[in-house]
């Protein structure tokens, strides 16, 4: 830190992305991303957005709005777009919490909620998981601040169905409840619903995983008309222009092309559980996944020592070297031959154990 | 503002955006966008792009970041990219202000930088600008506070010279001095050479401008290492994959061609100096512009009047409804048939009047 940043800047440890290591080419199963390019209908629109670049985007963002309105039910007022969901994540910290709104969320969940808290000097609580890894609704009851939960959660994989959120946004009738439905594609029970019941349920998407994407930075909110504004009273204060012409473009044509999502979803789920099923066959242990990633551990080899050895064999997936959890690894689904790669040196690493 | 909003979010008045009236096609002259389109260059890299947009982007944006240092004989280590200039902006609020570093700018420039303070809960001291509207550099000496001057200004369009910049940065050697040059292209002085000199000093730029690329969001920083390292433990805190991919892939385009950005800044000089030519024998009053925009006053109209009536002409400009600058009104300077356009209309005006 230079001389001349504020002291607070000092204690704050920021997020840590995957890495991207440029030494050499490997099969990437470390970020979650999706194996498949954008949707060509995604491709061309936005393709079609880079002749008039010149011209600021729509801050409103009008048509993708009114597109997903539209096929969702809400009106426009009920929904905001983001430069990728985590801006979402970080105006609702800005809105919702302060000293006396303090956050609450899971001790083991998206990284990224302690250090927009500790940036942003917020109060925050952490709620254990359960001894499975598991979130118990009741423990967010009457929570006295904005909850923060990630469904289906990070890196654990599990889902709450959707009567456990209800439960939880009905117990919490004066305070902001976030569901960070970053995975939830691959679930399939949406808390969007419950948006048109509850002033107080915030859902937060995104365009990174089951429409391929993460490199055009597109999030999006969910609420009732007063949630949506108090964000867009944050997002008008920090980046107005915050999503790109071109981005914005392509996120119409992915979102009007529902036929290549479900494909993407549907091949990634049955990848999902064909690679977990030989995962299991070799031993490993592992969460129910409900995303487009599997949390694995063996009781032959630590996360760390399993995360190395795979990097050595041209692998990279995730390791998090945290309490309770620094024995799994967290594995992106990726195309079968991705999965076959990914088998192939494990049983190398097992046979060398 | 909704009944979970934080408190102190009701106080806030959040920054306005030059509007974009979708009920008819208008001679855009509001937003200070460039004529042209991005360069073809910027366009093909961007198209080749979108196929890999599935993959979150380089974080470091080490590609563009390389390229910038190069051609301006700094390091890598010295340049920091951002969605847009104002993201950098409030990473620079965030990182360099708290409640003994107070912000310090004119009380007549862009409107953004009082916005941030106020979100941000950062006390602040608008300076006045003299009567001519000019930056009186001792009035900064000294100032207790970090910094922040647009240069050249906005909306009055006048530039300090380099010596009068230096000055500031010297005479607050504790202090940080963030000079904004959205549009110094358009002037030719630029501060970033300081930076290799001053280790107080950041300079922030676009590529909305000059490089016509408003639409992609894209800015950059230059410093010494320590502030951008400052910077990126913001960044890093708030959202690391900032910049998208086709983005990223359009900088490096408009970056390399640098003969199409000097045939875009050649252009709008030349079509400056006719406008403003055409408009003084019209009985108009200006600032000497260094900037893609005219700040213009007419002693027979208000700058309300002047505003509305070239609206109703199909003549979008903008104007500010503030002490001291309520008599001008702020034009960008397009393509020579849009300040046709202009002039015709302001005629027509003037005949009316």
């Amino acid at each position: 830190m230079s001389r001349y940043a504020k002291p607070a800047l000092e204690k704050i440890a920021p997020y840590v992305p995957g890495e991207q290591p440029q030494d050499r080419s490997y099969v990437k199963l470390n970020t979650n991303e999706s194996p498949f390019p954008p949707s060509p209908k995604a491709q061309a629109y936005a393709a079609n957005a880079l002749e008039r670049l010149q011209l600021y985007p729509d801050p409103e963002c009008t048509l993708l709005v009114r597109s997903m309105a539209d096929s969702l039910g809400l009106e426009p007022e009920n929904v905001l777009l983001s430069n990728g969901s985590d801006e979402i994540l970080f105006q609702a910290f800005s809105a919702f919490c302060d000293k006396d709104r303090p956050a609450v969320f899971p001790d083991i969940s998206y990284g990224f909620y302690s250090v927009y808290a500790e940036f942003l000097g917020i109060p925050y609580r952490e709620i254990p998981l359960m001894e499975d890894f598991s979130i118990r609704p009741e423990d967010y009851y009457g929570a006295g601040g904005t909850i923060f939960i990630a469904n289906p959660n990070a890196p654990t994989a599990l889902a709450l169905d959707p009567d456990a959120v209800e439960s939880i946004v009905m117990n919490n009738p004066d305070s902001v409840v976030v569901i960070d439905e970053a995975y939830m594609d691959f679930c399939g029970t949406s808390a969007v619903p419950l948006t048109k019941k509850y002033d107080n349920l915030l859902v937060v998407q995104t365009f990174s995983k089951s429409r391929s994407m993460a490199g055009a930075r597109l999030g999006m909110g969910f609420a009732d008309a007063g949630l949506i504004g108090d964000l867009k009273k944050a997002k008008y204060s920090m980046n107005p222009y915050n999503v790109n012409s071109a981005t914005l473009a392509a996120g119409l044509g992915a979102w009007e092309d529902t036929e290549y999502t479900r494909m993407i979803v549907e091949t990634v789920k049955a990848n999902r559980e064909y690679t977990a099923g030989a995962l299991k066959e070799l031993g490993f242990r592992m969460t129910e996944s409900r995303t487009n990633f599997l949390f694995v551990s063996h009781p032959a080899l630590s996360g760390g020592d399993l995360y190395r050895r795979l990097k050595g064999k041209g692998i990279l997936v995730r390791h998090f070297d945290k309490p309770r959890i620094d024995d799994y690894v967290r594995v992106t689904v990726g195309s079968r031959e991705e999965m076959d790669s990914l088998l192939e040196a494990v049983r190398g690493i097992l046979e060398e154990t």
